[in-house]
């Protein structure tokens, strides 16, 4: 059986368990202070184009969006985000279990509107009341989205000077960067998200790690006592190593890009034989998932030979389901897929 | 330079290594479903002879005691600690963080009375303000404790008979679970653990795992839904397989107990050598970690030779410091400690 | 100046300071233990036809929504409310601080559809990833609505059903119950409200009293260490008598009624007054608030003479403001009122 | 049956009552921007020597440290505190309950020590892992302590130097503060506590309000946004009135010092009833509250004719009880005493 599930079903890009084999019985510090943690660090600044950048790991994207969220926000204060959003729906709640809302606004194909944005900020400080509510204190969007969309330079310039009018911070969701940056569709460099946001994420565990975010502060701009504050949430790890030795692999020789662009060739691959099959996209999207209307016998039959993800119900008769690619996609399983579509 | 800083300074166990290479390209599901959490599971309920244990991954100490106390407690309770508790002390706040309050009581070595105890939660109960305090939810103890000291298996018995008597669930933090089963002086089993408290984890960071500890529910007392709190917390990992690999590993062959009693033996080599050498042990550890009295100027010698960890000063002249081994501790590295010591 | 600016302008009922002239020199314990507080307990449940409620006193309606629902939901759990309701917008995230999302769900002129609820709700338990998100685990309306709307008695029987059906306790705000009991087209009574919900408040702040809601449990459901709880939240009273004597007078001789349809009938004349001077009523509130258009150089005239709330902005040239009416709203005011508009 | 229980079992002193007759029907502005609110900020300055100090009105004790402890703290620190302060005790941890720990230090009847607090904060500093610790980041002292014995300006000017010199604001609990500061072995005035701390409050409902604490932030450091801290928490009431009225009357013709000193010179003439009957004095205390030591038979016999409150067992045959005065104390209820005793 073959698996479009998601792209986390298999294990790590073969270099990273190589250098874990080669590096094993150094003896390093703990807590992130060893010179792979260092080491990834520096060329992830590199890679950003941002000298001043500064960077830390944690394990997971749920860990890092609560963890950066709360860290940023004054008690005061709660997220904006799209109704999609993947800390609105999907994380259990985690950033209200650190005691700050999720400010809800409405998105279309996963993506906030920069005029909405400012219309929603100027509504809150006109209301007369606006003491009594929670303050907008901080942006948060997903690049690529959870529908698998884009942000274009233009919009995301948008989005980030109505912060900056409204000395807001924007933070950037990079679970599935990589997918972003090598998508055809998309306009970004690695260089364009450190500089049109105050901090993002760069997303290992769906990018061909076994584990692993690496969070980049780009405006000198580090929450003060950041390290107590990973602590307090239970996020450090005594093996620093375990992140940086993976992450010092994935930003040497540009693997972390290869990685994406495989992907995202290997979803253009899928989303030709998906119209070549007369299937229908549901949603155009131009990075490694794929949303796609399945009648649903045929959905039933094909669930027998691949696995894939369920995203919603289409109508009675069609189901909307999720494709994705990711390091580990063969051409094998493509040519596959197009035999028992 | 050698190094006896601590146990987590040299990577995974070889075998750990071993099979994340051999299971990387098989596709497994996300968020501990796969089947190396559920072979682990298995093989962990086997070692704790207690078929009815429920068993959950995740990733380092102070997450799992917070995750843990958290979902356990009630919220008008607090968990009961010794003063020098991993959780009162060097958490950060972890526990405070998610609402409770830690109650400190005395201990001597690291270790907490059950007489007394039982006063305390006597007394709370007799205090006609009761209602005005927190409720003691949960009693919380390391094995080893944080001074690498052990309870012995009379010592537990009593304790767990006080918390079965106030139904108070008893909690068992074992980050270095193995050197306690493992030390000559420890009288108790995996399944006397499993049997003598309500959950408790079997630390893997710190006995030869990359990451990862296995928390385990011994008395069907699951909390409900615990996976959404794991999640909540920030602490489930997409790639379960990270924790699941290595604890089947652990558990395969004896591995964790293998591990656990080279440590010990390579400790005890420790203390002969300290004693021969006519330094002072602060506290008779019969673990992995060995707390010495070291002369200032001796100390300051040594560190340009070998790596140790600062505990805390002594007197003017001395200071406290703590030597630790581990899966990694070789024979030669303690020859070359006898030599400069 | 005249002012309806709304019902919390002016103080207490005097029969309420009478009260606490009266009553000041007895001796009284403290923390809600007091006679006066049995008293009005008492008082509470016989108007309620409800001898098994369980009745506390808080001191404002955020706290009480606050200490209530975080009381009662279990902490994977959030609270299903409209997106205009109290705690989605007006709290300062007082909700989020107990850790806990509002789940906001839409509504129409301020009211929930037990239909829509339903589909929501399953729709939760149908995701396959349903684990990854905040459970629903209270439903919370208001009665009156934040728009003064009431829900009719069908309505609030099929809202309650579908809570019913799925074990999720239904919570009634009823910060100006009392307004929407005493209704011309309200058609529930004070036992209808006790009989239709898990829990619900009983509001006195804006129904004559200085400050005090008396929370209702109708259903032996009152959540273990309810005082604890309301104390962690610092919401206990030393002298309960504060709230305990108010809630007494309220409750004797039909005072809390009589209070709440004089504040109707002030708001029915004042809407005849506002149709009969041609101004637009925005929505045809049936309570105390009523929610008018006006055009803004009328608006900032009527400023001058007639203190009003402000709403939202209407079109370019119009603003709805709000007109609030109470216990101690005079016909001379509204004579005046007439005189001026 | 006469009282001496708590120095909250009768109602408000009568003036207060009077004013809240007296301006009952003034329409006023909600949220403590009324005139009366106004007007008590005011004459708190001036009663302070502060014409910079910032002054809120909340409701209780244990609201008032929760709400000020968080709002001063980082999320990276906790508040320093005697073992046996209201915070580390009393409240049920509603402190804990806002995300921090109470770093609990040992004291002497009540009292913490500064040069221990130095040490203290030191060896925080020194610790290599204090980065994995909580952050002192507050010290909470009271004034008079939970034992009714007061710092001496001398006392609390080292203290206080200890704050300055590592930049941790000092709170002073001020829930019986007039008591101490009419007490004749006092030496501060409300101008000393204004100027040896950052923020204290002045504590209405022990000491003659009917409930009420006026918080003074005295070095221009009110928390950003306080106001809607205070809502967030449930802390907010409608009717600012109710306090503001309360703490004009107590600060006009100064009659909260009268309060103050009526309940200090009954809780003299107490101590020599105690001594003349050949009672034991527990603790030497200088304001209201008497802390005796009763034979166990006298004390069952007393408690039918006078109510006072149990604090903990002496030894087998003995009980240390409290009797507290207050603003009603009267000579009769005394002479009484003496009669019984």
């Amino acid at each position: 059986m073959i698996s479009f599930e998601s792209d986390y079903t298999t294990g790590a890009h073969p270099k990273i368990l190589q250098r874990f084999v080669e590096t094993n019985m150094e003896v390093l510090s703990g807590y992130g202070n060893d010179a792979y943690c260092q080491s990834a660090r520096e060329k992830i600044r590199n890679a950003c184009q941002c000298p001043e950048a500064e960077v830390f790991f944690l394990t997971g994207g749920t860990q890092t969006n609560a963890v950066v969220i709360s860290s940023v926000l004054q008690k005061y204060e709660g997220v904006v985000a799209a109704q999609t959003g993947h800390v609105s729906v999907h994380e259990a709640g985690a950033i209200e279990n650190t005691g700050h809302k999720v400010l809800e606004i409405p998105q279309s194909e996963g993506k906030i509107d920069a005029a909405f944005l400012e219309q929603y900020i100027e509504a809150f400080y006109q209301d007369e009341n606006y003491e009594h509510m929670v303050f907008p204190g901080m942006v948060y969007i997903s690049y690529p989205t959870e529908y698998g969309t884009l942000y274009t330079k233009t919009e995301l310039t948008k989005i980030y000077e109505v912060c900056k009018k409204y000395h807001i911070p924007l933070f950037i969701d990079g679970a599935r960067l990589g997918y972003g940056l090598m998508s055809k569709n998309g306009d970004m460099t690695l260089a364009d998200i450190a500089r049109l946001c105050d901090v993002f994420y760069i997303g290992g565990t769906k990018v061909g790690a076994l584990c692993g975010e690496a969070v980049v502060f780009t405006k000198n701009n580090t929450p003060k006592h950041f390290m107590t504050l990973v602590k307090r949430q239970g996020a450090m790890l005594a093996k620093g190593r375990l992140i940086g030795v993976q992450f010092d692999t994935l930003f040497t020789d540009n693997l972390y890009f290869d990685i994406s662009r495989h992907a995202i060739e290997m979803a253009e691959r899928l989303k030709e034989i998906i119209k070549e099959k007369g299937c229908r996209i549901y949603l155009e999207s131009p990075t490694n998932q794929q949303f796609i209307v399945l009648e649903n016998g045929k959905m039933e039959a094909l669930k027998k030979k691949v696995r894939f993800g369920f995203w919603e119900k289409f109508d009675e008769g069609h189901t909307i389901v999720r494709f994705a690619t990711s390091w580990s996609t063969s051409e094998e399983e493509l040519d596959y897929l197009r035999e028992i579509l």
